[in-house]
């Protein structure tokens, strides 16, 4: 992949079934991304590294998604000048969501991490090409159009249900 | 001001002091921005309008704060193609800001509020900021020295605890 | 069907298996009704015309079933002058209810949504009946019977247990 | 005052600064009303007779406040066949609110009840007064009166923030 | 089954699979029982008169189980003299339990109810019979006896772990 | 005073005021009293002395009360055989008393605590009065008798908001 | 297993599936242990024995594990001075947790308990490593070993994601 | 302060007078400790170095307090070999403290934290004494001689109630 202006990261492994949401969302948007583990909790000298890298590689926004008590968002935003959006991930060990969605959300004044809701890997990928295309007009279009077809699509199901 | 390029709305205008300290961030990056309030359930058609027509004069980023049954962030995130920054305000009525987070954050798939923490309008302004120089790199090099100026706070503080 | 006067919404066709108990209960008492999908966040439009409509056709509740970040009620609440009954669902993505609840309950002064239990669409479909019956008798009769047989269906039960 | 056909009755006369708000709208929509303290724990025939009653001396709404383990308005429902609105009262022992919402909110299928907002009493006002107007053009005329005078001062204060 | 000391009651035959537990402990320790299906809210006079009579007949103490907005033990407190212990069910519908367990526990001064742990019936069942014991010596030194035998099997437990 | 019958303790005197309401219940039954302090953390041999001997010398009920992580009722009620009611306190370090009431409630099958509301040391007082009343008619008939000046009292109040 | 120097207990065998982690990790690390069923209210004066004894034979970290209304951590620790860790245990009447972790956290001034996550007992075999290793050198390189080993495997995972 | 053996590490100066409590138990037992201020998102660099060498210097239990979306003691715990106490700090803008406790305690497996109760810190000097006394036999026996004390003061108190 050319040039990939998206990173997508994760705590570990296990996200990745919800992660996949944000992936298949930058492949529809035709979005160049890149993919990677970076577990601040067991390679905190990796996720450092990434932090302060990503912007001067071309990354323009980084997705960043973590359950439990998830410091990886926040502790790649404490690092890097990009914007970070955090998917909190209902892990296996988390608490019914709670302690992934107040440790991304809850980030202290200074430090903002974008958070969507549990699970939402889908719209965080849809923040990043929103992000993108707020000065990207092409990329806004296809925003535009993506809204439409799920108006479309709506619309199509009343007239079923009616 | 000259061609805004942030729009601040707020559902209530009890939402000001909260909502000030996103201002007050836009004003130190010098980003050019219009404040409104735009109520989703008192003024549900000028939130259409804001929504629909807000890209169209110049605007790149949406940030918008509301409490309780907060529904503005999610409802102009339906209509605009922009990113929308939701702040949800622990208002007079809230139960402890739950409602307000929960409302906010937790938006289906194909809809993104980019939610802050609770009264977190300052990270609010310093997330459009760094949307802003995800692409303008004049406004990241301020993000950076942003940073760099905490870092030199908390520093100061640590030698004056020793 | 002969002049609905209860519109009965959902904001997804996934929310239809619960919203079919209220169905079911106006079925039972004989109100016509319109049922149709209209999402906040998909069908923004369709949403804002069906609540500015509904009462010019004839309609006198509305019943609106919607999960998570759960819009739908206030919004319709918010232009439609119909007492609005919101019915929490709790959807997939929803953390075990709690943000369909509050997002629906904790309505601002001036819009009232009259919400029910979660996933209680049995009761909202109750409620638009009682409502009706509020001004119509022979409605009124008809609730009163329903909790007749109610009270001989509880009293057998126990005295089967006896 | 003539004929009330809204009846307010509250568990505990420390709910009345609460209630008030109820009582405030109905004034304002001059609809005649009654008001009483009906305390389900301490005084429960006369919740009973209350609640067989009310509908019988021409009351069309209850509006039913208590806070903690609430249960007013539950057991009015279950005797009255009129729409009963319920307002949770954060009262004193309360924790948070939690306890009045769901005590009130979570009835059983078939008995329901119109929760508002946590100390919602003026939406529960309005709730009545939308709910005589679903049958009385006049009334819903006044509630659409009020929705454009909502809306018409927060467009004022909106062009005083611009 | 000859003079019955403790009333089982429950809100619905729903309940019965936890309350069972109840009734086992009371078989256990050979205290005569009543059993009874009384629904606060679908069958409220029944619910009265039970509360009003059960103390002329002989009963001690009663338990009262019921789910979501449980009224039931609340209410029989209300009226009946006797100590009343309530079991918050997790029922079909409950919110996790919390519904439950908070419109029973919290109820205002004056109209106790004694809360076991959410499906804790099997307790209810054993403070019934302490309750007995506390005036009737043979009751209680079975009680002692009980408490015996769960300590041997702790320990019987322990040592084959070891 | 003479032989008590029931046993007030608490884990810290910062408890007392909160306890005091049960003190004022039990003088206001006539019921002899004693009263401690008797922390399960700070004197667990105390605790211990304590629950093993309270029923050797006539008590026949035990009120205990603590906050947070508050293990007191739920260790005498280990020991004991007597019906034990666990008053919840919010104390300076609860979380809204959440800690309080769920360490208090949550007792495992076995060992049943008599949990009142958060801060309810009032009704525990009275619920260890309908303890003694359930097998002392006197007792019980000044139970009847408080409950009629309770109703007393709020129909006076209903009267006078007439 | 000769002198041991870990104690790991649990209020009941039910523990066991989750308290195997810890001891798994004990295993791994070479550090002798013994384990044994000791339940704060089962087995009382067993639980005060242990405390009381666990040190003198040479015990350095306790590890007790305990669900719902979890008492075991807490009263081990207001008796033995040695660290207690406490791990909440899930179990199967616990309300999703949060019982096991705030009556085991929410420890009073005095006596502290180290409480790793919900159903953590792994994390709380590693902590008992750790405080080992705070004053045995030997062990602490076994736990720079081990986190080094960690790392590797999530590199590894990213590399082959890549 | 010649060699400290105890980091005491905040994320911030206003979290300083929960923190004191912890400093006054180390002084009280006379453990030399080092104070600093250490960001995890604000001085990110500092928080590795810390983490990384503080063994290296000698010390052997590091205690961090922070609050809100708190990754300070986890990210110390995940590069550091050393126990690491984590304080959750009420901090102004925590959600009622939950925030803080979620991203302390539920660390992954492999990282753990040994959590105490909201505003802890005296709990965590003390088991940072506790951890330095389980080699130490001094130390310990003044942990001893503390539990002694704690008792006396008790069971003082509880006399004079008397």
């Amino acid at each position: 992949m050319s040039n990939p202006i998206i990173g997508v990261i994760m705590g570990s492994d296990s996200d990745l079934p919800i992660m996949q949401q944000a992936i298949d969302i930058l492949k529809e948007f035709e979005l160049p991304f890149e993919l990677d583990i970076v577990s601040a909790h067991r390679t905190p000298e990796k996720m450092m590294e990434y932090a302060k890298n990503a912007h001067l590689r071309g990354i323009k926004v980084i997705i960043a998604g973590a359950g439990g008590a998830a410091h990886l968002p926040g502790m790649v935003a404490s690092i890097s000048p990009l914007p970070v959006i955090g998917v909190p991930v209902k892990s296996r060990n988390s608490i019914d969501g709670w302690d992934s969605i107040l440790s991304i959300l809850q980030m202290p004044g200074g430090v903002p991490v974008a958070t969507v809701a549990l699970d939402g890997a889908k719209n965080a990928g849809l923040l990043a090409v929103q992000i993108i295309g707020s000065s990207e007009i092409e990329i806004r279009n296809k925003v535009i159009a993506y809204k439409e077809k799920m108006k479309a699509t709506v619309m199509e199901k009343g007239n079923k249900l009616n």
